[in-house]
């Protein structure tokens, strides 16, 4: 840090097992995922190249060795998988993955139909390969998965070999643990939470109020995903209590109570 | 691409007559535009500089030159020309066009009131000169154009000797064709393409909502406009059926029916 | 300018007294800060790294070189004056504006409970230090301050030894000045200028609409702040009347009316 300020909240330091960063990179050209890691390496955990957009982009190699060059992993979005799945190109994929010298890889069902003996048999081949991370929720706003089926899902996706389950958000933070208009379904988040230990969890949270709420809830370790690149820095501050928005929040925990706004 | 994927739809190529993808430029740094085409020049079909952005850009003739080098046209907003008619110095525009080897120009009337002859008549000089692109469609809220108005517009306007006609949406998608929610006017769109060839219209569309809603209406090679350039990549994306949006939509057409997760 | 249009509206210059743009630097890079400074330096008098975000960010003392070459100077948020507060560690903040060389800084109560005696008392031994900037309203949505006490405020703080007083409004634009759906309180602004000059007040204005707002109703040289890097060209447009936006507005007062839709 660039100077000293008592009572801010420990973080989990590099290689972190929670308190993760993961940032969506959604087409950054070279110089901008420079930029991005120059402010932002140190904080950041693993990056996600958004959805299939690993298919479009120019220069993939090169950027790839820029990441691995700052010790970030990276991982294809798990729209990706889906697309190689739903062609039946399954074995491609894993192809591809060490072609692309890839060490983390996603597996979802948000745009098709798999049944969970078929996600955890595709989690559990591909754990033999890299570190999983699997998704559960839909990006359909018309399909509501109720609580208890969101805690099946990830227990026993987390049994079949995932690292870390990844609650669905979308790039916009409107589907999946959030409701159409970017707020967080609380009742299910806090159901989740009795059954699945926080850390095992990254939650997609794209928007600022979004992460709030859940440093709220979780402290300044809690993991995150879909953070945009030049939200990092401010995502840090947030974590720290040094944004207005978790200010407050932070200071009865850390002894200095009386002085916040809310008092 | 940078791997195989089958049944991807069939896009057209550069010089595109159709699947244009023109993306609005409203102030970026030389340095900005080169990484801005290091991962987009071969999705992006031309480049408009925003409104009157280019009164107040420095550096304005290097970096029209880059835009050269990398084969994408440049053309003035609407609103440029607007200002230079209002002030009767459309002579002193079209000698601008020269200074600066500019071969695309628009011609609009969103911000100031001009009767369909003089319009035509503006088109029909410019296209002596350049190439012209008009627009249709007000941003003044309070003025809304009928369907068969609009129709009427385009016609004339393509007949004078534009190029292409353009949907007005402004920067933030809520004018012209779309409510102030952003949504789309859906009727109107589809009156508009009972008399006017799809290949003849740009939409502007700069949120992913109305992109993706004119991709489902009318394919990976529909022309939209004022694309943010940091929403090049995720728009090709959308227009291959290759990000969450549109994933299931080109599953049926493409033969690979009762994956999706709409079945 | 790059070419000469006639009914420009005037602009102050460098150093500017009024009509200035505060930008808020929430996290760029170095490359990202020339970048923004080679397009935008001219219409840019100063630059906030906002709230903590300096506490995280690398590179610290060479960002700020960059800006003192561009002769734009920066100030650290008021966030960060209110955590050093907080914590009584007043005095590293007085030494912490050394070690950086900042000649001006912000004074606030965003998110602390603090007296108008002690914020002036705060502003007045800063005063004789650096250039001070302080700031009215609070970040608590809850918090409603009625107009008479944002008046009392300013004066107060004015006499105290402030430059300017900022009117708060979060980098969202929804709180202070602004209703929580980003609306501006109208009849707030208005009776501050009833007793405020305008030009001791710089306005938190992040969104556009809310540019728009004031420059309509204080014309092209407001004082307008939290700015976005990439918005600083679009505002001057918005000020100069070259936008859709305000190109109307000023078209009468120039002597062009008769031209605009809305006529």
């Amino acid at each position: 840090m660039n100077y000293t300020l008592s009572h801010i909240p420990e973080r989990t330091t590099k290689p972190r097992d929670h308190g993760l960063t993961m940032v969506m990179d959604k087409g950054l050209s070279i110089r901008q995922v420079e930029d991005f890691l120059s402010t932002s390496a140190a904080y950041v955990d693993i990056v996600k190249l958004g959805w299939a957009t690993s298919f479009v982009t120019p220069n993939l190699k090169e950027k790839l060795q820029v990441y691995k060059e700052a010790g970030i992993p990276v991982y294809f979005g798990g729209t990706l998988f889906e697309a190689f799945v739903v062609r039946k190109q399954f074995d491609d994929y894993r192809r591809l993955l060490d072609v692309y010298g890839l060490e983390f890889a996603e597996v979802s069902d948000g745009s098709i139909e798999m049944n969970l003996d078929d996600k955890c048999n595709y989690i559990s081949q591909l754990a033999k390969q890299v570190t999983v991370l699997s998704e559960v929720g839909s990006k359909d706003e018309a399909k509501i998965i109720p609580p208890y089926k969101w805690i099946q899902l990830m227990k026993a996706e987390l049994e079949a070999g995932a690292w870390k389950v990844i609650g669905e958000a979308r790039e916009g933070g409107t589907v999946g643990l959030f409701r159409s208009s970017g707020e967080v379904r609380q009742g299910l988040v806090e159901e989740i939470l009795t059954q699945i230990p926080f850390e095992k969890i990254i939650w997609e949270a794209p928007q600022k109020e979004q992460q709030v709420w859940f440093v709220k809830l979780l402290g300044a370790n809690v993991n995150l995903g879909n953070i945009s690149p030049n939200e990092a820095i401010p995502l840090e501050t947030i974590r720290l209590g040094l944004r207005g928005d978790t200010f407050t929040h932070f200071l009865d925990g850390l002894g200095l109570n009386g002085f916040g706004s809310g008092h």
